[in-house]
C-alpha cells in the first residue's frame, strides 16, 4: 500500500494513537488502513469411499492436486463460500455437512476452513481454474503431489478419523520455518 | 475506496476479466482490490461457574456487556487474536480450551470465532475499551443489556450446553433482517 484509498494521498507507516501496531495511516484525511487474515473456504467433497480433488490450472503449485478451496467473499457465509468453490473449481454441487478443520497460517496472514461436504451426484469436471478433477479412494491420494501442506495435513486427519469411526474438529496451526526449504510446524490444539 | 492504494489513480468498479463480481479495479495499474470478510475473535472467560463480560466504553453499543473479541490481527492465530483481546479489553489472561462458536454475520461480512478459555486466575480489570469487567453466574447476565446478537445467542447455547454436560461447536448464520428494527434471523448449521 502506498497510496490513501479514500483520498489518494501517499500513506505513511506508524503507530495510530490508542493502537500498539503500525499500519497504513494517511497524513492528510487520517485514515488508518486496517489489513487482517483472510478466509480460506473449501471442502473436503464425499462420494461413497472416495474424496474429491483437484489438480491446479493456476498457480501457486500449478498441475498438484488440492481440495476445491477460495477466498471467502464479501455477503456469504463459510459454507456458502465452500460450496460456491466447489462448484466454481470442480463442477461439483455437495450439500455442506460440517466444518472439519481450521487451520491457521499466520506466515500468509490466513485461516483456512475446511467443510466435510455430501456430492449430490457424480457430474463433476474441471473449472476454468483446474486441469482435472477426480475422485480417490484413500490408497488412491497422490500424496506426494499436494499442493498444500493444509490440504495433505487435514487429508491424513481425515482418514484417521474414518478409520477411528467418528470424524472431530480439528484446530492448529501451520506455520513455515524460516528458509529456503518448504518446512513447515504443525502444531494442534484441538482433535 | 475511491483511488488506487498502489498507483493513486482514482478506481473503477467493474468485473475483471474471468471474475464473476464487481471489484475495484484501477484502470491505470490494473490492479484489482479485492475485499474480503473479517474474522472476530474472542473467549468466553471461564472461573468456577462464572463468565467474564465487559461492558463497551466504546461505539457501536457503547455501555452494553459483551465478551472479549476483536478483530484478528495479521502474523497471528485465531486462538492468539482471542487471548490477546481478552487482555486488552479485561486485562484477564487466560488458556484457550477450545472452540466454541462460529457466527457467519453476511450483513457486515464478519466471521465471529468464540473460544471457551480457562482464566489463569482472577486479576481482570477494564482495558482502554472497556467502563467495566466484571464475573457473572448465568443467573447474573445482564440478557437485556448484551451488547451484539451473536454474543447472546453464543452465550445461551453455551449454558445450554453446560446443563446438558457437554460443549458441542456450534456453527450458524446471524442475518440482520430489512428494514430499521434490530431484528435478526439465526440459522444453526452444526450444534
Amino acid at each position: 500500500m502506498k497510496f490513501c484509498s479514500a483520498c489518494g494521498a501517499p500513506v505513511e507507516r506508524r503507530i495510530p494513537a490508542g493502537d500498539e501496531r503500525e499500519r497504513f495511516v494517511c497524513p492528510s484525511c487520517d485514515t488508518i488502513h486496517y489489513q487482517n487474515p483472510n478466509i480460506v473456504t473449501g471442502c473436503i467433497p464425499e462420494w461413497e469411499d472416495r474424496i474429491l480433488l483437484c489438480r491446479r490450472a493456476i498457480e501457486p503449485r500449478r498441475g498438484l492436486w488440492t481440495l476445491p478451496a477460495g477466498f471467502m467473499e464479501n455477503g456469504e457465509s463459510t459454507q456458502q463460500g465452500a460450496a460456491r468453490e466447489t462448484w466454481e473449481e470442480a463442477r461439483a454441487r455437495v450439500e455442506v455437512i460440517e466444518l472439519y478443520s481450521l487451520f491457521n497460517l499466520p506466515h500468509i496472514d490466513q485461516v483456512y476452513l475446511l467443510f466435510r461436504a455430501r456430492m449430490l451426484d457424480t457430474d463433476f469436471g474441471p473449472g476454468p481454474e483446474s486441469l482435472e478433477v477426480a475422485l480417490f479412494r484413500e490408497d488412491q491420494i497422490p500424496w506426494d503431489e499436494l499442493a498444500f501442506p493444509v490440504v495433505a495435513k487435514t487429508l491424513k486427519l481425515y482418514f484417521a478419523d474414518r478409520h477411528a469411526g467418528a470424524y472431530r474438529l480439528k484446530l492448529g496451526d501451520i506455520e513455515r520455518l524460516p528458509g529456503e526449504t518448504r518446512d513447515y510446524r504443525f502444531t494442534l490444539m484441538q482433535a
